[in-house]
């Protein structure tokens, strides 16, 4: 019996794109036999061909031409790892329109332009798979749209920013403050040199959106997403956390509600018995709550060469499969609703606050009058200590709609005996 | 366009059984939608039909004759809910014989001939599919088989048992002795009239199997697997583990050494940060680690109506996918290997030994000479307590063949100054 071979292209050798080429290396003698094929990178697609040359032994596959790679016919699988919106979105959508199937872990793509590219996929009968582009190695969009395809998913909840979660960690367990903690990921490589998608929730934004989209039924984009990031939080305010027994972690939150979509990334406080309040490191988990299946999680690396590799490898064996069966396209986009997306100000939520304020009789009074006035209603109020000139006080909320959340916040910015509002974070979860 | 509908049959309307039909009653409106076309249940397959017609509102689709099921050529799916080895066995490769796809939550089947069924599905360009047969709701197989395809997986370890895990977290969080957990666990439905399959580690047996079978590409049995139960673990262990950091857990344990699978189920020492001692209550999940994924864990509700339901109806829906694309079999068996399984005795473990010894000089030097003799290094050893005829010494050992370490316990048990060898527990983990 000949060999059976399917030929793939690599755009980028990057990080990822290297563990894809180790990964697949690794493969190598078994692949045949678990998927029925072989699959050789036949090009890989690179800007500096000498700087990549450097990094694999066959640089013989290496190309600086997308349409060499377009106009190879040979090649039925394009892999893409170059990241960034363009070009990559442009070869992805000439390379489906050219009945390729394309595997992509561009999160930043697929978070705006996913459904564009998933009709692209469909009309041409190839498929686009991005399980790499949520949460690394981590199996969370083929469960979603298959293992839990019989629920009604309510809930999606990720940790889904390593970066930040080593962040937080070491805020955590090693009491440090965020500008250190940074400047410690940034020395391990965690960090990268511009921050900031990491920090201010960005990344995660893209994720949740992504997992939204799978998990409801309907296209939700990056845009959709409120995002915060966690330069604010100190590490008094993750000990004030710990005596309420709970932990901070970044969480991506999407929700389907009866009256809309609420999607977010916000720092939050989590209960210490909940599963995501033990992800700690780098590492990613991913919580749903389905109609069936109740609680799940999926925890695992949610970045880094040899897992997002993992997730990668594990889309391109599935085509692979498809194209020996003949039935690829045999699952696409599976947003079949439109349900609206709340605005921020409408959804609701618990909240964290941290005071500065006159140590004086009435002043606490006086807050809670104001609380009360917007209908935020008070589960713990704590006088936390008295400074020279000051007293800190904690108040933590019930849910409350935020826009009357930040109303009442005006209005007690304003008064005379507050010196200073020091954090406003939100709870996660439904109890008091 | 006409509507298409693929019918279905069910094989039994216990819990699991009425959790299929209620969740397809919940999908009913979407299906069409979500996966192409709508599941319908034609029939199902009752022994008692008047106790089961009070169970649903369509008593019309109950039969007890599975000739009737068989032999309806308009089923193309049977879903097997019954459990038990016969008749299962035989009204599954009957179906899959006459041509109808098959999924099935039967771990005893499964853990036994699963091999065979694949082999006759295969055979006959049917799916076969058993997501719910291992730790219920939590997606498992599918991952193993597709999302992590491209990993060699090294290791697999399950809390694959609920009312185990009930029983310990019982025994760990309130102190209660194991008697009065499991009466505790039957009291709320947590455990069988007949716990045996459960306390005795059967249950978490057939589900390793499975999960080593897919993992390692390498046929595993039930019949391969070495189980010990937790009747024997008491509250006082519990304690001494916490005093070591670490919590009991029943865990089934595969690994894929390089000269041979180990495969075994046991309750072990875990240390508290790893992901699987948080693990709580009835929750089960899975630790999988791969060569390009790392660590990865998938957690949640590993029994009950609707999540093993969740499970079942995710398979359907794959099944749906597939005949609607016309690429039924497309994803067998992957046991493509055929790796020796290793006997208990040639594989390695480090011990938790408890023993009440005599409360004078030259005992323990006595205990750790055995030891020695046979290549048993001590990693810990603590004189506990005293009581008024013995003293406690808890003994924890680095990592020794298991045939040497029972070879030192037969030495040990003979010496005159050992009252008795309380405990013997394993611990996970490399580290010392």
């Amino acid at each position: 019996m000949s060999k059976k071979v399917i030929k793939a292209a690599l755009l980028g050798l990057g990080t990822v794109g290297t563990g894809v080429y180790k990964v697949l290396k690794n493969q190598e003698e078994e692949m045949e036999q678990k998927i029925g094929a072989s699959v050789a990178v036949k090009k890989i697609l690179v800007r500096n061909l000498k700087k990549a040359a450097a990094k694999i032994p066959e640089p013989e596959l290496l190309t600086n031409s997308w349409q060499e790679i377009l106009e190879d016919e040979s090649i039925e699988i394009v892999i893409e790892v170059m990241g960034g919106i363009h070009p990559a979105k442009e070869y992805i959508t000439q390379a489906l329109c050219a009945g390729k199937h394309v595997v992509t872990a561009n999160k930043d793509l697929v978070a705006s332009f996913g459904g564009e590219l998933l009709d692209c996929a469909a009309e041409h009968h190839c498929d686009f798979l991005f399980e790499a582009s949520v949460a690394g190695g981590i199996p969370i969009i083929r469960p979603l749209k298959q293992c839990l395809a019989g629920n009604h998913i309510s809930e999606v909840v990720g940790i889904v920013n390593g970066t930040t979660n080593f962040i937080l960690t070491k805020m955590t367990q090693e009491h440090m403050e965020f500008a250190d903690a940074l400047a410690l990921a940034t020395r391990l490589g965690y960090a990268e040199a511009d921050p900031t998608a990491d920090i201010q929730g960005y990344d995660a934004g893209r994720k949740v959106a992504i997992m939204a989209s799978i998990a409801f039924n309907s296209r939700v984009t990056f845009e959709d997403v409120a995002t915060e990031g966690i330069t604010h939080i100190s590490s008094k305010d993750i000990r004030y956390a710990k005596e309420l027994g709970c932990v901070i972690k970044l969480l991506g939150v999407a929700k389907n509600t009866g009256d809309g979509i609420e999607v977010k990334v916000q720092p939050m406080l989590v209960p210490e018995g909940h599963p995501l309040a033990s992800v700690n490191d780098s590492f990613n988990a991913v919580f749903v709550h389905g109609d069936a299946v109740d609680d799940a999680m999926f925890y695992g690396r949610g970045a880094g060469e040899l897992p997002t590799a993992s997730a990668i490898v594990g889309d391109v064996f599935d085509i692979v499969r498809n194209i020996l069966f003949g039935c690829t396209g045999r699952i696409s986009c599976t947003c079949y609703k439109a349900l609206p997306i709340k605005k921020q100000e409408e959804t609701e939520s618990r909240f964290f606050l941290r005071l500065h304020v006159d140590d004086k009789p009435g002043v606490l009074a006086g807050i809670a009058s104001v609380l009360g006035n917007y209908r935020v209603s008070i589960a713990q109020m704590i006088q936390k200590h008295r400074e020279e000139d000051f007293a800190e006080i904690v108040v933590v909320t019930s849910k409350v709609r935020e826009g009357n959340f930040h109303d009442a916040m005006l209005i007690i910015e304003g008064m005379e005996a507050v010196h200073k509002i020091t954090s406003v974070i939100r709870v996660y979860g439904e109890q008091e």
